[in-house]
């Protein structure tokens, strides 16, 4: 069996007992909580962790793009939301894969549903509602909403699957009260429409809510039908930070060799932006810390006297002078963005490496 | 011939008019500073950009990694230099590499020596110096640094290329004079080094610089034998911003689609960090451009009324309404990561594609 230290850097690793216990207790909050949990796989693009997902309990994926969605339709996923506004101009692709899978589209504008019609397929379709993120969906409160939900009511081609919305916002809380406050609103604002929306007789089967801050504190989702946190799956130093998370819960790294320490009490590791993305998590605009350095990941300790304090392409800048060819493995600040840099990641249990799965990032 | 109106959204176009003149200059402008053009790949990671490059007046290409080493060696490239500290680990695919083209490799360190050394194989070997970046590079007034020349001359496993630095602190530059003065020290500390290790009697064959902000601001390159930009190929908001080049220079465009404008006064593109990356280019921490979204592509010109303000995943904000359905083209901050979101680059003249070139971004 290889292990990691046969593998070269850099490298993306997941820790696969970290990862079931992960998938295992997110199930476990959403049983508990009432709601189906339709997880966003976004996060880590593959099929495998997918496919670990739906054996624990999911309930069909949520996916970012018609490429993820092509992927897992392609290994037999056959029930995906694609989680983002219909692009108009990608009807057809849409359309195609509605052949081998149930799609269900998300729309916030009579632009998208007029669209919809005029394509004349009957795809099942989610109301998106703003429920204080302010990124995209409906306003809840401006009566054009409730003419939305009511046109796709109406709608002889559409199918309409109920009310759907994403807390974002949650990332800027800095609390875990502030986490759970924001998962209630976000349940208040959508089970108050949707009462509105029955007040007007309007069937609203689903009230689906989404992100791993808001999903980690919920502790009462009453009148939520499902629930779409990606991140959850591998976590990641963004969400240690907001507390969604400890870092011993956090799956994903980055592998990566010191190739470098020529600068006087700095060294450059071979892990980049290209290997971790330039997120600079929730770290200030002056002196973030773009990923943190294990210490000891057994011990699920990260060094305080080595901070990765800048990325260029393949370089990663360390403020410390460490031993050129030691290998350190990174904690990154947004597992999604990091996951989608590799063609690969390496499932490892300890030093391990038990299996090496694709991800599926095509674009 | 499809046109640009054709293809879905978001996807990546290079305007082959633009970018023909960009390698036209710079192969210019190094011949007439009298150095020889080895231009990093790394921007593009496209073998038809690499030999449009070499059919200009190039001789051989930069790369930063491994696998860009390895696409680019299958497509024929003959002489490389692979413009990283080497990775220890990695050397045997250095050496496999060797067999079908030849590599050069950049050390900073006795410890790389050392390695390069046991492994036995007659690398060509570049030693990186700081110039003033420190980010990787022995310090020139360092002793040590005559040193390690000293092992690379009499080594009898390697070959001793020269000197080789990257000036990437001319990205801090905020003036044209300011560029043109880090291009006249990064000479000035090359040749100056070049002329000790003389002194001691050390054949300096090669003294290569780099960076594209350096290099189009560099007047007198004397002593210099190579440069090695690659962001000048395509160029982006950020050299616009340093004042390398103008908008009308920028080769690379994001084709976007307007998917949501529920939200007052915003709307959302369906290019987020995984179309465009993170990079906030020269913006300060707390009021970031993530991208210039132009009024009219053609006339060369970017909207005032309509910024991209955040990216996340797949979404990109823009803090203006702009009609669901319209398509933008949005000129990224830093061409090199946008490039490698992608699979593929389409090649346009005017609206017109012309041809679709593979992005080598295998990790």
């Amino acid at each position: 069996m290889p292990t990691i230290a046969d593998l070269p850097t850099p490298t993306l690793l997941v820790d696969l007992d970290v990862l079931e216990s992960n998938l295992r207790t997110m199930q476990e909050r959403c049983d508990r909580l009432g709601v189906t949990l339709r997880p966003h796989v976004k996060t880590h693009k593959c099929v495998e962790i997918g496919r670990m997902q739906l054996a624990a309990g999911a309930r069909g994926i949520t996916v970012a793009t018609l490429e993820e969605a092509r992927a897992f339709a392609d290994a037999g996923f056959d029930d995906l939301t694609w989680a983002f506004p219909v692009i108009q101009g990608r009807l057809h692709e849409a359309i195609a894969l509605s052949e081998r899978a149930v799609l269900r589209l998300l729309v916030d504008s009579a632009a998208a549903i007029d669209a919809l019609e005029a394509a004349g397929h009957p795809f099942p379709v989610w109301l998106e509602v703003d429920c204080g993120d302010h990124r995209s969906g409906v306003d809840p409160d401006d009566g054009a909403a409730v003419a939305l939900a009511r046109r796709l009511r109406d709608s002889t081609v559409l199918a309409f699957d109920g009310i759907l919305t994403h807390s974002g916002h949650a990332y800027h809380a800095r609390s875990s009260a502030e986490r759970a406050a924001i998962a209630a609103e976000e349940r208040d604002v959508m089970t108050d429409f949707a009462a509105r929306l029955r007040a007007e007789g309007i069937l609203v089967a689903g009230v689906s809510v989404g992100s791993t801050p808001a999903m980690t504190a919920a502790d009462d989702l009453t009148g939520v039908t499902e629930a779409r946190p990606g991140n959850y799956a591998y976590f990641d130093a963004t969400q240690v930070a907001l507390g969604s998370c400890a870092v011993a819960d956090c799956a994903l790294t980055v592998m990566s060799s010191v190739v470098s320490s020529a600068a006087a009490g700095r060294s450059v590791v071979d892990a980049g932006a290209l290997a971790l993305s330039k997120d600079r998590g929730l770290g200030d605009g002056h002196a973030p810390s773009m990923g943190a350095i294990y210490a000891d990941y057994e011990a699920k300790t990260i060094r305080g006297d080595a901070r990765l304090v800048s990325l260029s392409q393949e370089h990663g800048q360390v403020d410390a002078a460490l031993p050129i060819g030691e290998r350190v493995r990174i904690l990154p600040n947004h597992s999604c963005l990091t996951a989608a840099c590799f063609d690969a990641v390496h499932a490892v249990r300890g030093e391990e490496v038990v299996d090496v799965w694709r991800v599926r990032r095509e674009r």
